[in-house]
């Protein structure tokens, strides 16, 4: 076990952190510094003071990092039309990477020679908390509790608590989940329970952000977003900040049962998991950035994005945010976004958002051309008989030498 | 204009066509030989002899082709999980390798020189069909009268069967839509009219198909899909052919206001459209396999499959299946489906499509090591110590060296 | 055929161009611009003026665009490592984007509505010169001689001058080469005559720049380049300017028998070509510049550059340099090669490059951590343990499952 | 420490795994197999069982495994063109999943659970063994000496080879080379002593297999290969077997002074390191091999090869031979292979290797088309013009709508 000075913990205020806040004084015997963020979880951040400071815990810092969290880190992502494994829009795992940075920063502050997390020894957090401390900070000494201790079961977590008179309050605990679950403005993630049948139907109480699609509102909900540069600056004609554009889609995403999602995953270490997420606000987003793009994106850049989407993803879900190969293809993909402005009109219903009209003055759609009217010369028809002859000539020459294609 | 002994006619028996056979006739001085196909697209195809017949045809071919259509193109481009543009499902390009195909037969069956083709000089489809005659039958001749003609209207078109006494019963077209719309078992789609304005919402008297999701039940319906080797084989534990397979599906997802689909795609010659879809058995198929393939496929392979999907979409989207290109991935593609065995179940509600269950006998989702409880030592949670490590260290070193992520 | 006021035409001063020439002028009864460049084809381009005046043309444009081409198309080419199919290095290629764009240029200033150029319709040049001219003038008129006229042979053209009073000296012609030939400071290429019996060996004096490898120096050339930002900047220490790099590199390469390539490529227009191809300098550059990056690079950087290059050198090879997704790769290679700075040590060595030193002080390679002796602690070798057990799990539990991989 | 029955070891009869075979028996209290196999390394394989014997060993298998290694590892990888970071032909990474097949074979047949192998924990080759042996075999023991003893040094082996009267003979190791090497009938490989400082020029009397360019006859030697289904089969008209292949290419390269290569690579497990490799028949069969395919291949099969090949050469330099993923991608690369027959003549000259003529009964090299005389109207130039009209359209678009590509 390594000599450690001072460790900045990630520390939510729960029992879990706390237990670890308090584990790692006795075991490293070092001073914690505590770190609690604001990323849209939907808890209130500042009780984690009182929590920290019943601990022992001098060095407390709580931020709000809300808006850097959508500005820096979701919309990014959301330019690519990131999506893991054709389904899941990665709301744990973008928020990883700020965390850590965050956590850096506050080790280079205090001068901490370490930082800890609560993430289990199984999942893909701890790959991703850690890639990003090492990458950040070299020399940093991380630890993961969950992979040295073995209080593996709430009920030694709360055996531990009171052997060490740890005085938090875990009333709000009282109504334990049943799942795993992880919330910050871009999602909420449920995991374990029932949902390691792959099999069984997740029960719909389990569900926090959306209502089901049968209680929805009978009427359509129609929204108007617009973009610059990729990113969403306004609702119905209402300039939002970042943070505040994403809160306010999850509310009329939500309210419209939209964003549901029940997968089995590929976890970076190797297994497959069950997830249900909920992402009313980024479903919404997906579908309206694909949307503004299909008019203002040149064909083959489009489908350039398609083809490096799914290693991007792969980067942001495997923990490589802070990696220079995530960096390299995000200036290819914002290089991209310069001309994706405009507006989108989305139907929102019982879980379904459908695209119902998009304009921009970037748009390279052109009626002229597009028509099945009279085009008034716009396009030469006869142009088409060259292109497919030279497209065909690779395979009328392949045919002539007597290859086969059926 | 080259020497035509005889011409098979892509011929579905209305308007466009009639026009078309007569024309070869008088311009080419040429026999026709039609051919019409059923490949689901919900219209009668034998009156077409009786048409035929009523131009002076004498070969004319009609073909049931459903089956085919399904098992040898629609199956095995959804093994790939294929989409264009990250939303289109390809319904109209998947249908013409076939008709092709079934061209090409038939020109060497009766010895013709040359095929015809009703597609016009601006879309996709023309090339589609080239690309795949030429591929077939490298000395063929391509007549494509709209790219010749200067019938350029349905004015023109009428005034041209007036003076060619050309008998077609119209009365079907009386209520004539004023879309461009084309349909087979996979999907119908919508073209021009008022969408040729992408910020006017389709009318909802447009779709034919589906219900809209407001007309859609009140309660969830659930049903459950077997696959073997990535294709559909069964539904609710009733085995199916491949096209009752698709059109049972289309029937439920239509039932349930599923598949809708309003885009502006990027047409291979080079413009962008708009199109609605409608593609209820599709969306079904879809989100069916992805998820059967989420516990059956290895990760590398489900990943690798992912970045070979959007070439393998635009093959097919721009005409290229009978390429060997297409042919090289589709080997991989099925090589990866002997393992693609087992039962979805799906919850379709009001347009929306929700996976709640799959199970295979090929799972390689292992609770033993997935589970958030104890796993009696299946997995060494230290093992990721070194594995984070390990990954780790290339930035490590090169933030060692003074590089900034930042 | 379509009105033409003022057409700018690239111009040789060869026998062709200058046919070109008069032939626009009495077909299309327009202006002809005429712009020469000297792009280090290694040919004097001065006398095109008189030989131009001589045609009658008022508007002469004459540019030396060396240090241009270089330093904005070569060598941002080469930071990608850029080879079409495994072997070419894009030397005719790399040089349409700068004339068209100065073509383009000269079009705007003298009020010009076409542009004309002497590739033929068989080649991959039309295509490079027209997309670049199209991207960047849309509304232009291009004119492609070679594909409307009837002159397709060198009598034909021969009798067109005499009988159009054509006075321009062709004795330079005289010892007229039996090949297809094309220069500029990258490379010389060789096409045609028994080049194409893809059999037949190319006789040994057809190669202009390079000594064959029998007749180079029977000791080793030893030559040390300096990397900055992925480019070189200088040569055994001395500071040069990017022309005068590739022109050192070329006399010193071409002296050692370096860059002879003998291939049969794959035109855009669809069917295959046997070329010859000198390239000393690029040769060498290619090998300095990945043994550069091996030492700067980040591993995944490099392998994403890798991944990317074959189809930015397909973008490049087939014309589409002034294309948005060119641009949109191009920014992500340039992203990587901030780091790439230092020294390479290269052997020269009848035909053949062979790399034997390279040093940074941006380098990655760290000698604590690759050493086989004693590492004194700075890699942890029991790491390896966990990260192949859990880079392995998947394939474990696979097999574990009954999945044989034999 | 985990209990061990009986453990194969790969053991090659040196120092290193001599001393394994002693301190396995000690300190797992195991019995030990031991594996020795031919293929084609150099030296005699039949030594081993003496000394193996002397070790107390019971179970010795020692198997000549040229033939397969070069039949269903070599070949296989050669028809992808593989390359590692555009330079490696992969000589050590192609041998370890043939060992590790043995290796578990021969557990399964004796009844071992664990099998053993004398790579470092800081190489590629341990992550090579032990992928392979739990893709294989997945709840196989795995040992790793190297990352567990504290003998890191050639004194302490030596130490401990007297202190446990360890017999072997090891006067062949008196002039020890200062190298750490790995040779097959692929390639040498050499790494450490003075490479681990990648300024420094490896020295002449390294190289083993290759005379020096300069030593090399001063006449070129032309050779032919026979190509069947993209694998060598006779040389010189010769038919030959696969291993024969290899061993008369590796002694005809060698002659020539063909195949050296000094490189700096980035290994799987995060460190860069140098490595210097003869592949002399290696680099002949890849030159050929693109020769032969350059006449066969449809070009956008060698194209999505090109673009498949770095992740393909990727999977096997970290050691993912025996899985699914490399699996998927070899059944695509042997579906465009069957057409790829046909001769390739070379011309070899101190250090360099030129392809001078292909020829097959396969080609799709059209004389007619693409001949620069008159083609008789094989190609019609005409439909160039609709070629880049529409392929340039999407530009012209842009432009049109004040789009700046400069």
């Amino acid at each position: 076990m390594a000599a450690v000075k001072k460790v900045v913990l990630a520390y939510s205020g729960g029992l879990d952190t706390s237990v670890i806040a308090r584990w790692l004084q006795d075991t490293y015997e070092c001073e914690v510094v505590t770190f609690t963020a604001d990323i849209g979880q939907g808890e209130e951040v500042e009780p984690a003071r009182a929590k920290a400071q019943a601990l022992g815990i001098k060095e407390i810092y709580i931020d709000d990092l809300r808006e850097e969290f959508v500005r820096d880190f979701v919309f990014p992502m959301f330019r690519a039309n990131t999506i893991y494994e054709g389904e899941y829009l990665l709301g744990t795992s973008i928020a990883r990477p700020l965390i850590t940075k965050r956590m850096i920063e506050i080790a280079n502050q205090t001068g901490a020679d370490a930082v800890a997390h609560g993430a289990t020894g199984k999942g893909n957090d701890q790959v991703r908390f850690e890639l990003g401390a090492y990458a950040l900070k070299p020399g940093v000494k991380v630890i993961a509790p969950w992979r040295e201790w073995d209080l593996n079961s709430r009920e030694k977590l709360m055996a531990y608590c009171e052997s060490h008179n740890i005085p938090v309050d875990f009333s709000s605990n009282k109504k334990k989940s049943p799942y795993s679950m992880d919330a910050n403005l871009l999602h909420i993630s449920y995991e374990g329970g029932i949902l390691e049948d792959p099999w069984a139907e997740a029960e719909e109480d389990m569900w926090r952000w959306s209502v089901s699609p049968q209680q929805a509102p009978d009427t359509p909900t129609y929204i108007e977003v617009t973009f610059e540069k990729g990113d969403i600056v306004a609702i119905d004609g209402q300039p939002m900040s970042p943070a505040t554009v994403l809160a306010k889609l999850n509310q009329i995403g939500g309210a419209n049962g939209i964003g549901r999602l029940d997968i089995v995953e590929n976890r970076y270490v190797g297994m497959k998991s069950r997830g249900c997420y909920e992402t009313p606000g980024g479903t919404i987003m997906l579908k309206a950035h694909r949307a503004i793009e299909s008019i203002t994106l040149d064909r083959e850049v489009a489908h350039l994005k398609d083809s490096l989407m799914p290693r991007y993803a792969e980067m942001i879900y495997n923990g490589y945010w802070w990696a220079p190969e995530r960096k390299m293809l995000q200036v290819a993909i914002d290089e991209s976004q310069h001309v994706v402005n405009g507006d989108v009109r989305l139907k929102l219903y019982k879980g379904a958002v459908e695209v119902v009209g998009r304009r921009s003055a970037d748009t390279l759609f052109d009626e002229k051309i597009a028509t099945f009217e009279d085009d008034a010369g716009a396009y030469n028809q006869k142009d088409a008989e060259g292109f497919i002859k030279l497209n065909a000539l690779r395979m009328r020459i392949a045919a002539g030498k007597g290859r086969s294609m059926l």
